[in-house]
């Protein structure tokens, strides 16, 4: 008997109707659990969400709100086996794919326990300093950030169930803002399971904390005035809720981060042998392998000066042969499936649009599966791919293969490489390699308009970086354009999103007696 | 013979075909120019304006652009009383009324050219200090704001040709952006001949400012990736463009400053005959009447203590009997007219709704009209409205009548006042008038989610405070929900929405190299 997942809503677990959407392992083709979140009244639910759980959280301090984090994290903490069982089984991860998930969602939830602790007992955010309006000074103007009433639904995406959650409710409940989750069909097992988990424990006040599974109709429908959206997902599903009549009418604040063609760029210095070289390519096949490259921050795009595309491709190609692929559960396995049959669909559209004007420079062989059937696993091998004109190509800056899928684009020299860079029409992230750090700061300069984060690698911290995808909490995410023009993490920057800025035009006296409330934002969150 | 004015797009002055549309004297009827932006070529302008102008503008420090800025005050303090002239003529407004517009530009002007120059040499600026990745320090990451590369498209309001264009163009230009502005057709002419003094004066490099006039199609298909727009007017106009499929495809960053029901408060300890009655009294009389009532910033609902209510509409309704309305020219004029006949339409339209669940305690009458015929010009005379019952009431909380136009709402408690101001779904300002500091910030912490500026003000104040409704530069001018969302102006924050903030991520040494290019934001405009 499969299980059907219930749906926290309004307080209560309840089970939506009919027989629900299956879920399945995406190694072995055998089904999971189902759900469903048709039946639920979600006017009702959402308004719970809204004034007991909005009420509840704005009674406490950010401090007090950040203990819950912490208690949080630890309920989590305990369940992790739990979790890292779910996602071998649902999402077809190795141990440390499902880790970039799990363990990033544990310490993404341990950062915003920290740094909130620091804003004590405050209950407003002050943006800066007061000034004078006139000369006497008994008049003056501040700003502050103060929380947001409505409730913040999360549209999540299948490739990270359980830090796609965490990110976003960490800043959210920080803030004081209620959150209801919808998390992504195929893979809302993990994310179910660690609400349950939440919600067992009695971390936080009633209505703080809801999960609708399955499908979203109607979600959308329920926003009011001044409730928050943040979605992850394609720039297609992204359009049609912008476009959304309520959203519209509201002017609900949405966050989107969708499509991203990320760039790596190998500095001209950077010849074959060198150790900026060495690093690019590690990097390139640790990103394109890494959760089978199902990371909207995945390289998808690596652009090498002309005279080293040959070397870099050929480099890049034999780090991809030693990365074993297959069933997860075998130790000797370094990179899974897909999520699910459907992604495997899409990945195998987006090589047939890529590869009409790229060739292959390295695709496996899927013979060299470990312990797996390409006949019913969700795999796809590690694609190479190259053009030789990067202007005249097209899809390469526009289609984003979501899975182990990158393509080499030689660069005539740094302009080029840069006007490449931004045929991307905006990304989330561009690495770049070399040991030059004056061509660095520079390149800083031409990418950042067009890029929510760069990732600098030279020799000196070959060792230390964090990696071209990895998010880091104290660093933002999200890019301009095509990615979805939004942002989250970025240390205390994400509360931005949860509250209201606000000018106070007033008397000295309230400004101070206002101060009293207020911590400095956004401070310190090293 | 009427002149047509040119548009000037492409570095050149350029004829739009067809006889164009006329421009009229809101007060005598009279036609006085006219405007064509028809059959310009604008694909090939707005590239113009991104290759030609925002390459020359980013070449350029913050400093020499802040000098810029400086330089156009000048220019357009030296033309001022041209200026004066056609506001009289083509909005109808009083001297006092026109120094809003004219003179607010030239001081928004100002003050970004001062705080500008502060950031001296700099090219991109630094948002806080760089943080540890990792324990050794030797990886790091520090976000930077860096300029945008698109254009800055300005659609803007027909009440603020003037303070419209300068207070967008003053920010934008500062961060090397170039800017197309679209000036609302009835008041064009205002914006047409600053800009062509600018032009004129050769005080920007080629293609930084353009200007198209008349009809706005094909602005919007015109926009690529990485452009801007700031839209100032109807929440249904700002749903048009921010559905567009340009828009939603390339994720154009929007700002929008729409429709918004600000609410004056009078506070719960302010009984008739204290310094706070009347102080409010005051502002409310002051600001229906200011412009005629046509700010976005201008108090529609007035809520007051059930008990006071009779007393506070008594004495309102005195202040505004003392107002004289008519032709500006006339030197006893306080109040003019509204700027076009459609106007006119639109605020009857409005009052029309309003005063089907509202009643009428203040009309004034039309034959007291000063110089002025009624059947020619475009006036209404001051409505102040009143309900009993504020949350039965429904279009005093959505129906913004763009006149000299408020409504008297009681409240309970303030409990109760702070649930109506909410019933506006999110605006641009509230103020409170009251002589107890601690009430007024506990007022922030409950009305800040919910408005982009508060504004309070004690006796203390009552002859320093800067008006409920003028958008002083250092203040944050916009407002959630219903007001669009957006965020203009407060200071050096403006910066924000012509820049991309990204994290950078790398070595010590490079943020060191990238940051010796920044100066920190958003600094100190006091």
């Amino acid at each position: 008997m499969i299980q059907l997942l219930d749906n926290y809503l309004e307080g209560r677990w309840q089970t939506g109707t009919g027989s629900g959407t299956p879920l399945f392992d995406p190694v072995l083709g055998t089904e999971l659990v189902r759900v469903s979140g048709a039946g639920l009244d979600l006017a009702a639910g959402f308004a719970f969400a809204r004034t007991r759980g909005g009420a509840a959280l704005r009674a406490l301090t950010y401090g007090e709100r950040s203990a819950q984090l912490a208690r949080i994290a630890e309920v989590l903490q305990g369940q992790r086996d739990a979790y890292y069982d779910i996602a071998l089984r649902n999402s077809g991860t190795t141990r440390n794919d499902s880790a970039v998930d799990i363990d990033g969602a544990l310490y993404t939830l341990t950062q915003y326990a920290r740094w909130g602790a620091k804003l004590g007992s405050a209950r407003c955010l002050a943006d800066g300093a007061p000034v004078k309006l006139g000369k006497d000074g008994s008049f003056q103007s501040a700003h502050f950030l103060t929380p947001q009433r409505g409730l913040a639904l999360f549209i999540n995406a299948f490739n990270f169930p359980a830090w796609g959650l965490w990110e976003k409710a960490a800043p959210a409940l920080l803030s004081g803002v209620p959150v209801v989750v919808k998390p992504a069909t195929a893979t809302a097992w993990l994310t179910q399971r660690m609400v349950a988990d939440v919600i067992a424990a009695g971390v936080l006040p009633e209505g703080a904390l809801a999960i609708v599974c399955g499908r979203s109709e109607g979600l959308i429908e329920a926003l009011q005035p001044f409730d928050l959206v943040s979605f992850t997902g394609s720039a297609d599903t992204a359009r049609t809720i912008s476009s959304h009549d309520v959203v519209l009418r509201h002017a609900i604040r949405m966050n989107a981060e969708t499509d991203s063609l990320n760039s790596a760029l190998l500095g001209p210095d950077a010849a074959p042998g060198s150790e900026a070289f060495a690093l690019m390519v590690k990097e390139v096949a640790r990103e394109m392998t890494v959760k089978a490259g199902q990371k909207c921050t995945a390289i998808r795009r690596v652009l090498v000066p002309q005279a080293h595309a040959a070397a870099a491709t050929e480099a890049i190609a034999a780090a991809l042969a030693a990365v074993k692929v297959g069933n997860p559960r075998n130790e000797s396995v370094r990179m899974g499936s897909l999520a699910s049959r459907a992604q495997l669909a899409a990945v195998r559209d987006s090589l047939a649009a890529l590869t009409s004007e790229a060739s292959i420079a390295w695709a496996g062989r899927s013979a060299d599966l470990v312990d797996a059937d390409p006949a019913i696993g969700a795999f796809v091998m590690p694609h190479l791919l190259k053009v030789d004109d990067g202007d005249a190509a097209q899809r390469v800056h526009e289609v984003e293969a979501f899975g182990p899928v990158a393509t080499v684009v030689p660069y005539r020299d740094v302009d080029h490489a840069y006007a490449l860079a931004r045929r991307g029409c905006g990304s989330l992230v561009a690495s770049a390699y070399s040991d030059d750090p004056a061509f660095l700061a520079q390149a800083a300069l031409e990418l950042g308009h067009a890029h929510g984060r760069l990732h600098f690698v030279t020799p000196a911290v070959g060792k230390t970086h964090t990696g071209h995808g990895n998010v880091m909490p104290m660093s933002l995410h999200g890019g301009p354009g095509r990615a979805g023009g939004g942002e989250e993490l970025g240390g205390l920057r994400a509360l931005a999103f949860y509250h209201q800025r606000s000018a106070v035009q007033a008397p000295a006296d309230v400004l101070a007696k206002l101060a009293e409330s207020a911590a400095p934002w956004p401070g310190e969150t090293g």
